[in-house]
């Protein structure tokens, strides 16, 4: 029997395959990641794939592809795997992008890795030094930095004091080896005994509302070699930014409070990722910090209350370099603790970081950023002029306010189809485990599955007159039931309320109207954006035809949309391993054009028109007049 | 009866007086401070003054003028207060040099007054600050450098934590105005509401291995607001450096307790000299401190066990500038603690100030300046070239290890003069309170008095075989009794005991034999010296004739010697006050030249024949030699 020749990639996987079968069954039986919710029925549109050689020896798109891409993805060879059949002898290569990949997105929680020069701002130098004698009587330092000027075009402007303290005894110890760390080029703030130039890590930081995550990065081989993540102690002090500022804005000792939390977690984040590697962490020597603007003010110990007041103005928009010591973050007491810059009261370092990782600020074509959480950061723009916005996005994508949402935690329902013919619910889960509750990606997959199969309107009312099996109204509201008791984990049902869609109509309203006010004031439309990056935990999980479907950002291409994950964290990790991505980073802080949203007056009658699923003006979103057609 | 006029100079008082009266008695009439031990005696010869005008109406030098000045003297016009008389009516004008003041030698502690350009490196802006807006919702900090940018050519590169702190606050309290403190031009350390431009103080502290001296400035206007001194608390862990060195040597916290000490007994002189003058500490934005190298390392928590050992290196020489909160000294917490620079390990940072405060860095000619204390610092040079060295002079010129000794306090006999026809012996006190003990500058005067009186000899033997009334043998000693049991407080006899005269001769011989290996370094003998800058409390209190005749330092004119007081403490005020004295004493720091006695051949032997009395090479003193031939 002839066999055809099948390439997945990027893996390079090369697979002999017969005639008849789907690219999905091949990739499955192969081991290869493809998302599959509705298991290969030609519903649910997550199995895209994108066939880059030998089209003619598979299938013709059906039906249900025609309809799911655009003329322009089909031209490109977007297909879906488990409507491709192989039908000739023949080689064909097949890519498995991203947005594809049910285990990869997790994966891309640790951030888009983006190729910057490997130029630390901590640098080790071991040195030999000579002794002093009666006639040249010279002190430590003189003679240490005599030995460090031979070497390179360092000018010493400062010597930290816990690096002069241990001076006599490093000299001393193993004569004639010193290792000398320097920051920034100018300020000694390590004198170590012997060689020890391998030993310099840093660590980068990104403080969410929600989660912090880090990173421990060997400064000397530029390599990552741990990464650690937890939940921010400050939660019970309030879920957003919003209560915790008001916290801190009634309680006089409320900052220290949250500052001391925050400092003490990100202490244990590094004492964690140091065991992992095997680190002491003396041997760290800088950590690079991003977050929103409460949080960046919060973990300095910054009065945060003006942030959250119009017209919300930061104490400081700069960079920021701090001693460890001064701080309390347990790491060498002389090693630098450095805040990215910050954009606006709404717009902090954590969009700078965002920016910095896609790199968009040097892209010739216009590109979106979205950076989904409980506050929606928006940067449009290219290498000449980018443009930031904030939206009020609430937490619903987080899975709160949600009847039974919850985060992307293990039991979550985070994929949800309908079957067009039966209505029945399918779902996948978090580790697929028994369902415990829906978070933000399953109650959007929901809600886009509900608009597509006509159970909702565009008002987002819930057609409770269809009388279909699993919409009912419980105590006045109309909802559809996820997942009955049998099915979960405490016996309890999991349902998307009329409310829940209401939320989610709010929730992508902000996000959309933000954007709508940002592309009128660049004089922009849909068809102008190359490029839409999705960051943050929600915007990694999320399906991105889903979120177009109910209108969260402008209709495009999904081939365009690129998700970037903890985007913010890649972005600290850059600036920590680049001294050149600093200056750009402040650049960035400097040029960006902040845009109060409520000063603008459309900002209302935008929103309201966003609230409709997609939109109130339905020709914005073509590919989904399309799919409501068929 | 015809009058003539007495021009007393400093003070210009005029004094109609007759003939026939000495220039002490009207002076002493008229409250004009001129020392007189022998009571207008002759004898003493200290109360020089200087003839400005008029000599011819003053009767003719008499024998015993003719031998305590010499010819140059004499042409300068010197005359002793008692032996000169008013023979005929006329103009007199009469100075009273700082070395024949009682009173004012005392004042001089405080240290010379040289004129600095007033040029802090803390300075106040009063800016307006703009309110955000929706519009431009800029960072307070943008805004802020924003207002002082337009203002001045300040480039600020920091911004201290503490000062970033308290700007959301100072902005918003008493708008438009916000007072920002500014450190060397380019670091923000305060940011206060209003107008506080006034409120600028800084401190300058000597930290001596005894005895601390601070001053409080006023920064805005440049005026001394309050002195201060107190007693180094680190006395009970050794009198001297070398003591404490080794404490810290032994014993592993010992560093970090001593400099806590230290520490804290500068909170204390800062909150005293505060109060005094009406100030906050807070108002204190930066303190500078000069002290020996074993001071200074301690003062900074920087080990100073390697100074102790050869070739005594130190750990830093240059200048350090340290946050107040890093060492936790008690001022504002953004404020800077500028350690100025050292030379060596026994030619520390006081020496640098020293060098300042006399400006001898800027002299034409060649001067020597010596600062007296358990360890001695001597500096010879001009413009082109200065050289130093250090002495282990010992503690006996303040007191210690003389029997009868004591620190020049209440009580302590400071003057002593021999009668000599009745070596009835006469003397001074501090305070001129019943005799309690005797200080260095009175044994001193005892031992001069002793050789001009040929009670003892050149080698210092007291010649018992005399049979002189205050001589005699106690215990197999040889000694003098300065005051009977009747005379003192406790009822006990003040002596001076041959071993006492040991004692300064090894300490004269140690400053003298340094000041020789430094002058045949340089190829200068005594003529080549335009001045002696006498430093250090005991170098303001000695008497300067005594001093030479026992042969501590070259014998040159005594209107070249200069008392300069608490020179240290001048030199940490003007670095306080200006920044170009900072440059200045950088560059002092690297210039001048170290020369390690120990390491010199001719050492031993110089020190030997500098024990004899004033000199085993009599005719280096020639006015010593007259003194003793009549």
């Amino acid at each position: 029997m002839p066999k055809s020749l099948l390439i997945l990639q990027p893996e390079g996987k090369r697979l002999k395959v017969g005639v008849g079968k789907t690219i999905l069954d091949i990739a499955q039986e192969a081991g290869v990641d493809i998302q599959s919710v509705c298991a290969g029925k030609g519903i649910c549109g997550k199995c895209r794939v994108v066939v880059r050689a030998g089209s003619e020896y598979l299938s013709q798109a059906s039906r249900v592809e025609r309809v799911v891409f655009s003329d322009d993805e089909l031209e490109k060879g977007y297909r879906l795997a488990c409507r491709a059949i192989i039908g000739k002898s023949g080689t064909i290569t097949v890519e498995v992008p991203p947005e594809s990949r049910a285990g990869l997105q997790r994966l891309l929680v640790s951030g888009v890795e983006t190729r910057v020069e490997f130029e630390p701002a901590v640098r080790k130098y071991m040195v030999e030094v000579r002794r002093p004698t009666l006639e040249e009587p010279r002190s430590d330092m003189d003679r240490l930095l005599d030995a460090l000027s031979r070497r390179r075009e360092i000018r010493i402007e400062r010597i930290c004091l816990g690096a002069l303290r241990r001076a006599p005894h490093a000299v001393r110890s193993a004569e004639p080896n010193v290792t000398i760390t320097v920051w920034n080029n100018k300020e000694v703030i390590s004198v170590e005994a012997g060689n020890k130039q391998t030993k310099l890590y840093g660590f980068a930081v990104d403080v969410g509302t929600t989660k912090l995550a880090g990173y421990l990065v060997d400064l000397d081989l530029g390599t990552i070699v741990a990464a650690v993540s937890s939940t921010n102690p400050q939660i019970p002090y309030g879920e957003d930014v919003i209560s915790r500022m008001s916290f801190i804005m009634k309680d006089l000792k409320g900052l220290s409070q949250l500052q001391t939390l925050i400092i003490k977690e990100v202490d244990k984040l590094i004492l964690e990722a140091c065991k992992h590697a095997h680190v002491t962490p003396d041997q760290v020597h800088e950590v690079t910090v991003v977050g929103n603007s409460a949080m960046h003010h919060i973990f300095f110990g910054i009065y945060p209350g003006y942030v959250a007041l119009a017209p919300y103005p930061t104490v400081l928009r700069d960079p920021i370099d701090v001693k460890a010591s001064e701080l309390g973050v347990d790491i060498n007491p002389c090693g630098n603790i450095h805040g990215l810059p910050l954009i606006a009261g709404f717009v902090g370092a954590d969009a700078v970081a965002d920016i910095l990782a896609t790199q968009m600020y040097a892209l010739d074509d216009i590109a979106m950023m979205i950076d989904i959480g409980t506050n929606t950061e928006i940067v449009i723009g290219d290498k000449n002029k980018l443009t930031a916005c904030s939206c009020a996005s609430g937490p619903a994508f987080e899975g709160a306010h949600i009847k039974n949402g919850m985060r992307a935690a293990t039991g979550a329902i985070e994929r949800v189809y309908i079957d067009p013919d039966t209505f029945q619910v399918g779902y996948e889960t978090v580790d697929n485990a028994k369902p415990s509750g829906v978070c933000g990606s399953g109650v959007v997959d929901a809600v886009a599955e509900m608009l597509m199969r006509r159970i909702i309107d565009s008002s987002g009312r819930i057609k409770t007159e269809l009388g279909l099996p699993n919409i009912r109204v419980k105590d006045r509201i109309p909802e559809l039931v996820l997942a009955g008791a049998s099915e979960t984990g405490s016996g309890n049902e999991i349902v998307i309320t009329q409310e829940d869609i209401r939320q989610i109509q709010l929730a992508k309203a902000a996000i959309y109207s933000g954007i709508s006010i940002l592309m009128r004031r660049l004089g922009i439309s849909a068809g102008d954006i190359s490029k839409i990056f999705l960051a943050g935990a929600f915007g990694t999980y999320v399906d991105p035809q889903s979120a177009r479907v109910i209108g969260m950002y402008p209709d495009i291409p999904l081939s365009r949309v690129q998700f970037v994950g903890n985007a913010a964290g890649s972005g600290a990790r850059m600036a920590l391993m680049s001294i050149e991505m600093r200056r750009k980073a402040d650049e960035i802080s400097k040029k960006v054009d902040y845009i109060e949203l409520g000063a603008d007056p459309n900002f209302q009658n935008d929103f309201l028109n966003a609230t409709y699923l997609p939109h109130k003006n339905i020709d914005l979103f073509p590919s989904v007049r399309r799919l409501l057609q068929n």
